[in-house]
């Protein structure tokens, strides 16, 4: 893929075309040289998506529902891209997609754009290149992007919490460790969903969660509910995509929209710039000397880090 | 606690107190003011332990495994410290300390060295504040340092990969998004452990361990032994103790064990300086400006990048 081929792709109306949009997102994942020129070109088309974040533990239905959701918006017309974000690449390729193959009813569907995505390149790992998906996918005019990610580390919380909404889905008869890392996702959150409603222990897991909001200190204004669904069988999807809209309301009328859309900007800008540093010191020559010198414990670690950043 | 005082503890003498011990590594977690002084001070006393990571996905039995090893290790009369990194901070406090429970068997000898660490307020995060940990504990005099990291993400891996010899833990029978995750941990393994090796499916693992390994691109001279354990019976743990020996062998004949030193230090060093400019470009007063710019779509996000890193 040559610059100019690259560039000749970025109208909106190039967009529609799956092709060109796949090969957008082919250069966001690898960091191709064209990206600056590309985002540059994307940036004045953007901004009318809704961005709903799905996250969760692995388990937790997260495709299901995501499925669901891309149904219900479907049926009302809107356009639909969803992102899978796969958070331990470069490793696993294609485990994300092959969580795909529920999504399948969608495949024939031309209103609806589905990838998967990793950051093989990407200069500033996910939490650039996320954000650089999206924005491709508002300027190819998609009304609603899901992005889902597993919720495992920092990054995928981040990732998560790009969006104008985020969903953190738990499971019934979660164990300790599960809980710690539901703590983190906890701080997203929007709208917690309990997912797999049917089993016995549901009503204990909401009751948890509703606790755990009752102590932590939310934003003003909007107290997370908890929903619970069986994905499965599309049980209370009506009513989560009911308090979806009530919290696109609220972020409008909040004030709160704008703010989030200026922080993830602020996100962007940051990991790019960190990237950009982080290529330039790890490419130092100085730094293999200097690590000698801490391996040997002749230089503190301290001591080499200023003399590496002030070469 | 002050400058002074912090400083006062870093003799190997003062070290040998658990309490002077413990203050250090709250200082490296805190990223206190202390740190770079006490850093440089520890520097020429490390070099001596032998540093084991274990990674493995929540449930593989790591905690089983590193008391197991403890124990091995103990009947020889090292000194062990273990060190288990949790990877969700600042979220989950408590939650591996919850699992430290399995090692009270230790709690009363005075040779054994156990703490739970996050990251809470260290520039460049664990990748940062892991190796200084290990430097601590190294100047401390513990002959062993078991490094305990859940695989759950990049950063993690990447801590398990500090250390000298890396132990990655399966578990038969795992599903499709672990396997994925295991793709990640191969990488990293020095010697593979399939744990709970009484289930009937242990085998079957252990075979499509060795297949991928033969796959594999490993370093020269090494190929990473796949073990089988029953950890809580202590079933194999011998075995395990063998490999982790005859792999601390092939790096110092190698002239690995140096490179891996030298490579740790260069992470460490790098990991430093990145957060130190991340720190720099974050409290930019440009950033806001930018931020709001390329949220407007009058701005592209490289060029907000560019303009931030050349304040």
């Amino acid at each position: 893929v040559s610059d100019t081929s690259a560039t000749s792709t970025t109208s909106a109306e190039r967009l529609r075309d799956p092709r060109a949009l796949a090969r957008v997102l082919s250069v966001i994942e690898d960091g191709s040289p064209q990206l600056p020129t590309l985002m540059n070109e994307l940036a004045p088309l953007a901004g009318n998506a809704r961005v709903i974040g799905l996250t969760g533990a692995p388990g937790a239905g997260k495709s299901t529902i995501t499925d669901a959701l891309t149904a219900a918006f479907r049926a009302r017309g809107a356009r639909v891209a969803v992102l899978a974000v796969d958070p331990t690449s470069p490793f696993t390729g294609g485990a994300l997609l092959g969580d795909r193959v529920r999504m399948q009813r969608h495949a024939t569907d031309p209103d609806v754009f589905i990838r998967s995505m990793a950051s093989r390149g990407h200069l500033g790992g996910l939490s650039a290149a996320a954000p650089q998906a999206i924005r491709a996918l508002d300027a190819a005019g998609f009304a609603v992007i899901l992005v889902e990610t597993v919720g495992v580390g920092q990054a995928e919380v981040e990732v998560a919490g790009m969006a104008d909404t985020t969903v953190v889905l738990a499971v019934p008869g979660m164990g300790d460790s599960v809980q710690a890392a539901k703590a983190g996702l906890l701080e997203v959150a929007d709208v917690l969903v309990v997912n797999k409603a049917d089993r016995p222990d549901a009503q204990h897991t909401v009751r948890d969660l509703r606790a755990m909001i009752a102590l932590a200190p939310w934003s003003e204004g909007w107290k997370p509910p908890v929903e619970t669904t069986v994905a499965t069988t599309g049980e209370g999807i009506d009513e989560l995509v009911r308090q979806l809209d009530r919290h696109w309301d609220w972020l409008a009328s909040s004030g709160e929209r704008d703010r989030r859309r200026v922080a993830r900007a602020r996100d962007e800008i940051l990991a790019m710039a960190v990237g950009a540093a982080t290529r330039r010191l790890a490419s130092s020559p100085r730094l293999a000397e200097l690590a000698a010198q801490v391996a040997a414990g002749t230089l503190g670690p301290y001591e080499a880090a200023a003399d590496l950043a002030s070469v």
